[in-house]
């Protein structure tokens, strides 16, 4: 059908569902008539480029009001920001699992509350490159942790729930095809790695608050690149496994700075 | 000494440490000059609520500036929000884990940098109760995590670093005293688990992506009050874990909002 599943009987039963820090709700606000027809959600770490973001996009799409301020649609939560471009509608996330993870959570109620249907969710953003070209997009395929495996531990009342990380290939390869009209564009397909930190767990020698042995620090990642890992950030992992969850096709796209 | 302790020698032997996150640097900006003098840090989630409450310390201190709007020192960055009022500084952290923890390693960089002596360190913010009246004050002795454990778990470069989470006691103590000279302010000294999720990490019925059993979800949150917890958020484990390892005077004190 194209709608966005919600594995929880819980949820249509109840009188209202109120996402908190989005600052939106079913009784608060007409959730399929502000969203039902968005087709694309955009989602990055940092408020401001999401609003640059959903400004481009609406030059790109030649709608109204482009030029003009987009209005933050959550501008009552401090928590995140979130700006609409035609069918396009483009959140931040924060910094990190935890953070994406509410996001995500209310984000997907959202869709569902508003009925929408055959949403494409893709994630944009910046990451750490490993052994590729400055300024190269990598484009996910499959999300793995700081042990190269592919999946993504939840606790949930004190169990451990595994799931898998792996993200749309389809997708993936159409977004490889895109990068391919764009000269000087280095695109590539392959691994994220996603860890809890920046500093120590990215083994970044110079910022962190402990020390490390720096050939330690060359042996892992040489092992990550050799399990296909061709990225580092901190929040693909869940992202993938919620979209997994709840049948939304999704993808990451991260550009690779330095 | 009173210093903040850093463990890592490679960080004094560096032209320049970038505090990326914060958009403050030891090149640009003259930190001992801009902070020498600090004595407080609060920290918490939102950046609306840390520029109130430094606004708020601006009028309770009698500062000079107190009224005027206060400006953001890391007005140039949109990951996190910094304000000063006399010796207290005042910065949000956003939402779990990852997010506090990029942050506390470029404060703690930044005290260190700015050769503050004998800071203490609160972090304030709202948290849900177990057992608690609401409107409760939770000072925490300790954070657990999820297995109700004093431990913070990190992973550096694929191996799993564990570390102590227990805060300083005498502080709480010094807290509770406070509390007691203001009427009807419940407060308590206790455990608080720390989660890496809002919805399932916190067992939350209603709002999750997938369904859980009501019967454990009673039966987890039993336990977790006879292990202690009076408290659930996410981020104390990490806090508690990076106070102790630079040796900061750290404390939680959250608020039970329902």
């Amino acid at each position: 059908s194209g709608l966005v599943l919600v594995k929880n009987p819980h949820l249509d039963l109840m009188e209202e569902d109120v996402l908190y820090h989005l600052d939106l709700g079913t009784k608060t606000h007409n959730l399929p008539a502000m969203f039902g027809d968005i087709k694309f959600v955009c989602v990055g770490g940092s408020p401001k480029r999401m609003r640059a973001f959903a400004e481009f996009m609406r030059r790109e799409l030649g709608l109204p009001g482009a030029g003009e301020d987009v209005a933050d649609i959550c501008a009552g939560s401090d928590r995140y920001a979130m700006y609409r471009a035609g069918p396009v509608l483009s959140i931040s996330h924060g910094m990190g699992i935890p953070s994406i993870s509410i996001m995500l959570h209310e984000l997907i109620k959202l869709l569902h509350h508003a009925k929408c249907r055959d949403v494409t969710i893709i994630r944009i953003g910046t990451s750490g490159g490993l052994g590729i070209e400055a300024g190269s997009v990598v484009i996910t395929d499959t999300a793995v942790d700081s042990s190269f495996q592919p999946r993504f531990e939840q606790v949930v009342l004190g169990d451990v729930v595994v799931r898998s990380t792996e993200l749309d290939k389809d997708l993936a390869e159409e977004l490889l095809a895109c990068s391919r009209d764009i000269p000087d564009f280095p695109t590539l397909i392959g691994h994220t790695m996603c860890t809890y930190d920046f500093y120590e767990g990215q083994g970044r020698l110079d910022g962190a608050l402990c020390s490390f042995s720096s050939e330690k620090k060359l042996e892992y990642l040489r092992r990550a690149y050799d399990a296909g890992v061709r990225n580092i950030e901190m929040e693909s992992t869940a992202f993938a496994a919620l979209c997994g969850l709840c049948g939304l096709k999704g993808e990451s796209c991260r550009f690779h700075l330095l």
